[in-house]
């Protein structure tokens, strides 16, 4: 394609999508399409000719769209809201359009230097000391494995460059509560560690915050066993409930064990993917009061402040270790910078990367640091207005606390007898309400199982989603229960 | 930002990209920045007001363009191409704008289902068997962790379920010569295997291909001392030289162990990042002879092919190996299309991703297959004609055979007694040569070390680099060392 047809096609496309956006609320939430229904819309062998753009548009809108939940409606309260600023579209297009390539500093400085740049601002929003460098992971979930495995060197004394986890005489272990993320286990299993060698640590019942004293016995008894504790991985904001773990605390345990960057230390990853966002509101940032103790932290501006993915920060406060863990240095990547620049390709898992900073340093410049601190309160607000609702609405009832913007509800109607319903009942009953309001592309909410039983989270943080909307899911979860009972 | 300021910046930025590519030409192609220039262009601080579209338009024009180095430029030979074609950066702003989100079927159906059908359009281009089935990876850096994880998990029973690589009574190995790329050896530090447990098998000294029979004694060898040989990377088309390993040969070695399948035959997995772009050549597919054999294959269409990044394919032939080592099914993924759909989350490391199939969706509906094609083949006719003069020219020789579109050569200067220069003086030589070149920014090339020397690679295949282009270079390459001499 030559950029004259380049310019033709990006016209069209760039409108396409802002009609898309403009009218993303007359579209069903959840996609309407069955398993192998997209497929099947499509041809089982390769083109042969070029095709011209205009049918490649045109399936946009006769495959694509369709086929896609509209995560960016403002009656989505899935999961949780990300991918969605026009404001970053526009700096990953310029990144893809630039077409540089980040293996060195030598490949592309800016696309280095920028990405320090951004990292450095980003630390400031959220009120991190200078303490902290940082980098753009893809996602969180390879943040997770990245500090793992540092965490695994620094306990081993760099066993990778020996017999690797094959000649640890100490075994080596992580430690988290099971309401973290799906991707902690994923990591340590990555890691190598194993999963005997994962420990889960209790929290509390209703916070379901990590329980500083369960973490403590549980590294005292591997001591004991002769088992080396490894990691620690807090959560601030967990994906079920947003529940947060108590890093003071931890911080405690964890000076008992040895000096901060010592070996005998537990490396403490703190995953704050989805409530890191938060930060930039100083009035939130005791959340994550005790943070600058941590060894690494993780946090996901492509989720609620809505940078596109793939933007997951990843701070560290001692970058050499990283550099020590992950480094290559193959000869054509050797120049005469080499010493006084940055070397991404050391600080995570891929050799190459995409401009990556691009998409979020357009986002800070066009929309502006202070209209997301609106857009955050004006979400902090709705969810407290809903958890107010249901709190005083006979029939429901909160299931944690809320501490960020999801909302975590169970609707528990009476039996025959008056008495609440319970057990298979209630959990069939829970997912039927749910399944119903997703099934009918109105709105979208997640079923997600909490101390073994189905609840329901309300998500709320689309960019598109004001206090109405978030009246009228209440309204339609309301209406569903009453139409089943 | 609003749908519409996005149509509005939209375009501008489209018009701006078009005008880029379009006058790539006329810049230097190695960014003439000194380390800290770029940072010390932008502030210190974030922006605290929205910044008008313009400001930061501006800024690629001053920051970002004289910060990078150009690999579209005809005169780039370095590295490999990679990251270029415009079509596809159609295909990726289109996936930015719609917003979706891949972290299971259910959350986006299309991504997952438009994955699958370019993926097998890919795994139809380049002539492998119905056997196969592919994800999209970020990098092959990444696909190769991927396939030394699940090459571990089946040489130790699932050890992840246990103790880990802790646990493992057998030290596990792993096999490849020191051509393969960096990130071989950087997979098997991640995977836990410890570099004590990687083997450098020994290569051909002139076409640095594997020497199955180093192969068979380093096996033999490790199995004599208790330990379990758990997989071997087998390179088509090295970073170096694009040197090619025998695939037939190493089977044979790998059928002596164990039966397709099974967990004493150590897991082969194909490294194809560059070459496997030419097998959409059917008269070039004798490369990778024997790739049915192997357990995965990595090659890269943003490499060669021009596919924008991050477009890595992995293919295996047992995805439900893949799904035992790295699946994660938390209660709010799962959903009634369970069991008939493909969760990519469990295909590899990150949960999240982007809408990745759209980039090479996009791109082989736009340009087609034969229009890639033929640029292939230009590219390696011009390699060919390049290698012709090469040989052909009094003081210059070629340092390896030109297997695909990569040229490795050095110049021999005469010394004052008519002897050819060696040792010590080469290696200043050659740095010296080259690093006029890329300072001059009139054309890029990489030095690399061979066999502990440095040597020239001159990669052909940028998208704009014609026949004219090499010349070009040629001509620079010999008045240049004239210059010197």
């Amino acid at each position: 394609m030559t950029p004259e047809e380049f310019r033709a096609a990006g016209h069209e496309l760039i409108d396409w999508i802002a009609d898309y956006r403009a009218s993303i609320e007359t579209r069903p939430v959840l996609a309407q399409v069955a398993p192998g229904e997209v497929r099947s819309m499509l041809p089982d062998v390769p083109p042969t000719e070029p095709e011209p753009f205009a049918s490649v548009l045109a399936d946009l809108d006769r495959v694509v769209v369709p086929g896609v939940t509209t995560v960016q409606h403002p009656m989505h309260f899935g999961w949780f809201p990300s991918n969605a600023a026009l404001a970053s579209v526009l700096g990953d297009l310029a990144s893809s359009g630039i077409g540089s390539l980040g293996i060195s500093w030598e490949s592309s400085p800016a696309l280095t230097e920028v990405e320090e740049v951004v990292c450095d601002w980003m630390r400031q929003l959220v009120g991190l000391s200078r303490a902290w460098v940082g980098t753009i992971q893809d996602t969180a979930s390879t943040a997770a494995i990245v500090a793992l495995l540092v965490a695994r060197e620094r306990a081993s004394e760099f066993s990778e460059a020996a017999g690797g986890l094959q000649s640890v005489e100490q075994p080596l272990v992580v430690y988290a509560t099971d309401q973290a993320h799906s991707s902690v286990v994923k990591a340590a299993s990555v890691a190598g560690f194993g999963l005997d060698n994962v420990r889960t640590v209790a929290h509390d019942p209703w916070t379901r915050a990590m329980d500083p004293a369960s973490l403590d016995e549980s590294i005292a008894a591997d001591l004991a066993a002769g088992r080396r504790p490894a990691a620690v991985i807090a959560s601030i904001g967990t994906t079920g409930t947003t529940a947060v773990d108590p890093l003071p605390a931890i911080v405690d345990v964890l000076d008992r064990l040895g000096p901060d960057g010592s070996a005998d230390r537990p490396w403490l990853h703190v995953d704050a993917a989805m409530a890191g966002s938060a930060m930039i509101l100083p009035e939130r940032r005791s959340m994550w009061e005790g943070v600058e103790a941590a060894d690494s932290i993780t946090f996901n501006p492509h989720k609620w402040l809505g940078t596109i993915l793939d933007t997951s920060l990843f701070y560290v406060r001692d970058p050499q270790h990283l550099v020590r863990v992950l480094s290559t240095n193959p000869s054509y990547l050797q120049s005469s910078a080499d010493g006084q620049v940055t070397q991404y390709r050391d600080w995570g898992l891929p050799l190459g990367r995409r401009f990556r900073a691009l998409k979020l340093w357009f986002h800070l410049r066009l929309d502006g640091p202070e209209a997301l601190r609106g857009r955050l309160r004006r979400d902090l607000d709705s969810a407290a207005w809903l958890a107010e609702q249901i709190d005083a609405e006979p029939g429901w009832t909160l299931v944690a606390p809320v501490s960020l913007q999801t909302v975590c509800v169970r609707h528990l109607p009476s039996t025959a007898d008056g008495s609440p319903m319970v057990g298979e009942a209630l959990e069939a009953h829970t997912q039927q309400w749910v399944a119903n309001i997703n099934r009918s592309g109105q709105a979208y909410l997640t079923a997600s199982k909490l101390d073994g039983s189905w609840m329901v989270r309300v998500s709320i943080g689309v960019e598109g989603t004001e206090r109405h909307h978030v009246a009228a899911v209440w309204d339609l979860m309301r209406s569903t229960v009453a139409s089943l009972t």
